[in-house]
């Protein structure tokens, strides 16, 4: 399974690509795709979407799994970042990837293994479980390999349940 | 000019097509894009963008019209509204479009010729202005064709004033 995470977001996209393999996970990629804000949004999501459509298909994930929208922004963030969204789960689909959505306590859950964890907590497990060398950065990246890192968790965690029916 | 009204929704997208020429109106298309509320967000979203791709390879408008988002409904509302919207954003932009937002008061004071104008009035003069045997229907059709109408008034304005200068 290579899992595409993503934290959406209008001026910064963080990517996260990993690849999960008998219960192993190679880090293929992160980073994020950042566009200026002083071009108009119809740009910056045609940017965003080429940027994303490009990363599908060098490194061909199977799973895209981003986090649902918190909804105590600020409604011009919200939709702005819901615009975003919007294009790059229309990347996704258009590749035909699964595409799976996680709250904050279920990414926090899964990687820290408390729900309540501090941002901080998350970011150094994040490092910690895929053997980097310091946190991704921005914040943004190392949120998209958390919730890659949770998605995978989630799916080992179905197939072991199904095993053991 | 042609020009590409939309009124964005998840599950239904207004559209209505004007051509606007020599200060007369000619209704090339009007409808509504409509997505099924049981199929995955991702599937919906790409309904929408390949219908309105389709729709814009048709009929080949040079403009885009939409309104401007309410910020007063609710949060839910305000993001999947925002993800269609980012679809249909992007649709336009790598069509070559010039896209333009209008604020609802914009729109009555250029239909109606009042900010004010209750939503009956305005379908009124949408079809009185594109002499029209009946309001259309859904309200989101008529919707994108006041928005339509009100960026043609927009752009002769400018050009008048222009002129004048």
């Amino acid at each position: 399974m290579i899992i595409l995470g993503v934290d959406p977001g209008l001026a910064t996209v963080g990517i996260g690509v990993l690849k999960f393999d008998k219960n192993k996970f190679t880090t293929m990629y992160y980073g994020a795709i950042i566009t200026p804000p002083k071009i108009p949004i119809p740009e910056r999501l045609q940017m965003i979407y080429d940027d994303l459509t490009q990363i599908i298909h060098t490194y061909k994930p199977t799973d895209m799994a981003l986090e649902e929208l918190f909804y105590n922004t600020n409604q011009k963030t919200i939709i702005a970042v819901g615009e975003a969204r919007g294009i790059i789960l229309l990347a996704a689909q258009q590749n035909g990837l699964d595409i799976d959505e996680y709250t904050p306590l279920q990414v926090k859950q899964s990687v820290v293994g408390y729900g309540r964890a501090e941002k901080i907590q998350v970011m150094t497990m994040v490092k910690n479980i895929l053997r980097l060398d310091k946190i991704p950065k921005p914040d943004d990246t190392a949120d998209a390999l958390a919730v890659a890192i949770c998605h995978a968790h989630s799916k080992r965690t179905n197939l072991i349940f199904k095993i053991h029916q």
